[in-house]
């Protein structure tokens, strides 16, 4: 029988196996954020206030302003059809207008709009959607991640052909596949920063776990500066995905991760309470480390010598972990009492 | 000013830029069922009732055969530690078990069940874990992508070895980028056919999203025959996060997928109430076709033009799409009553 060094293991360890395109982009400027280049990624929302009449629209792009005065994150106007309305976000205080020159209405009136946001430091999002390309393409290519990506290649490139280049690009679809790959063509081809998202994601299920596809898949290849959840839903919760989203990657956390085994045959203590009482126990703390809490002895210690702080149960014991070293072990009834203990003790909580 | 034609665009289409790898795996057989090479990927979820102490366990392992005859997809037993269990599984009828060499006692104990699996054409997982890895490798390497590929290589070979290829592998991690990492280099040295997924992903928020994070991006790099979502709940929700990961990507759909635009200042209608409506009304269709619910002028024809059936509200006016074209323009307290006759009339609900 064979013994543990005589089995030949051979890893041909390239970096290209693991990331497709370990992808540097172009630094950008949103108001008084940096974006692009390594900067921290940004994470964004949208308002559903009502702009569908012109006048309250103007009224409410006006207002930007007065908005503008009381926040201190960026605030990006999305326009669509009328260049107008566009011109008029830059001028009021937008920090950036997110246009897609295809349904601007032509190349002139594109120009008119690039030239005034770089006359007043005006960042650009160019964002492309499958379900408005450009007649040309959309006759020519049809909707695949290729037209979407030739769009957004075009509209970067005319819109540089101006003399701009603080603008960031996406290129959405509802086809999760399909924004996967338009994606990684254009990052391929270029280095402008990108938003990245899935578009009409659908409702908070759905759109959890397509968004979740999607924008997860492409920041694990480190495409993408900045992105959007969308869901048909509470804009609150596409912030509280965008941050899990961050946090599952291990590219951002702002909190606790609590790590918790599955249900499964072995497990005999109340897990999915245990569980739900912890997160509810840490859901304030700003403390960024992880916590395992395990139902058995297979993963259990394994697992929670990876986390910063662990508890295990079954068979009526507890173990609680810091570290990777057990610190206690006690009465499995005494478990949650313990553990809080050492939390406060910590300051985590 | 550039034209449309003299703006050159070169896209050096390249599969490799959109699949890091374009995977076929081997074919094995669990139970009635093929696996790999391009079958159907398989979704797995898994039971929690009681197996902790060694008495019912072996009760629990006896009854498979009374199961098994009472249900006709495959069975599998996951066995740790004592490898007389995994005899006891493969002898009473089990399609598959799932060990970990690295815990069953050596090698010599692992030869024992892999030759019981060969004479009972019983498959096997050779799961691996980052909580359970060699302590050879935890010394040498530690606890990262290349020690979890390694262990699994190093298992693999050692069940191959013993003259049996019946096989499935997995590498779980907590850590999702250490996990898709893991099986990238895993799937780049191997043909094996792999089981994918994130182990103790946590809660059902954070565990949907991590799930879908990892076993997404692997999918949708073809890496994956068959999979399991975990999370600390209901094993039905595993189910139907998992159905719903195989339709985001356009592999596997089950019913009618709703795509639905995020709420936004364009959106004048009540779409959150409206797309959720029409999600109950298909949600017992089993009907392979996608709705596109639109609150707005701007992506809702577009997107509707994608989808089989889609209606777009504003303004008061409601227009019912079917394969792109207009069908009916209706008042929007209208639509909904005429979109359920369309749909009844087409045999969709």
């Amino acid at each position: 029988m064979k013994e543990w060094n005589e089995i030949k293991l051979f890893i041909y360890y390239n970096i290209d196996v693991i990331f497709k395109v370990m992808r540097v982009s172009k630094e950008i400027k949103v108001g008084s954020v940096i974006l692009g280049n390594g900067n921290p990624i940004l994470i964004q929302s949208m308002c559903n206030t009502n702009t569908s009449d012109i006048e309250s629209t103007v009224e409410q792009i006006k207002s930007l302003k007065s908005i503008k005065d009381r926040i201190n994150i960026p605030l990006i106007a999305d326009i669509h059809f009328d260049y107008r309305l566009a011109l008029l976000a830059v001028e009021n205080g937008a920090d950036c207008i997110r246009i897609n020159p295809g349904n601007l209405g032509g190349i002139e009136k594109s120009k008119i709009v690039t030239d005034a946001c770089k006359s007043n430091s005006v960042a650009m999002r160019i964002g492309v959607n499958s379900g408005s390309l450009e007649k040309e393409i959309l006759k020519s290519d049809g909707i695949n991640a290729e037209s979407l990506c030739k769009s957004a290649l075009y509209n970067s490139r005319m819109v540089e052909s101006f003399g701009f280049d603080n603008f960031k690009v996406s290129m959405k679809s509802s086809s999760v596949m399909m924004t996967i790959q338009a994606y990684r063509l254009f990052a391929k081809e270029t280095d402008y920063p990108l938003h990245v998202g899935v578009t009409e994601a659908g409702t908070l299920f759905a759109g959890t776990i397509k968004s979740s596809i999607g924008i997860g898949s492409l920041l694990a290849d480190s495409i993408g500066d900045t992105f959007r959840v969308s869901i048909t839903g509470d804009p609150l919760e596409e912030v509280r995905i965008a941050y899990q989203i961050l946090a599952s990657l291990d590219i951002r956390r702002t909190g606790v991760e609590i790590i918790s085994c599955p249900t499964c045959g072995r497990t005999d203590i109340n897990l999915i309470g245990l569980a739900e009482t912890v997160e509810k126990l840490v859901s304030k703390s700003t403390s960024v480390v992880t916590i395992a809490v395990m139902g058995c002895v297979v993963n259990g210690p394994g697992e929670a010598r990876e986390a910063d702080y662990g508890i295990a149960g079954g068979s009526g014991v507890g173990i609680i972990f810091r570290k990777g070293e057990i610190v206690k072990k006690v009465k499995e009834d005494e478990l949650l009492a313990y553990f809080t203990e050492i939390l406060k003790t910590d300051n985590i909580i």
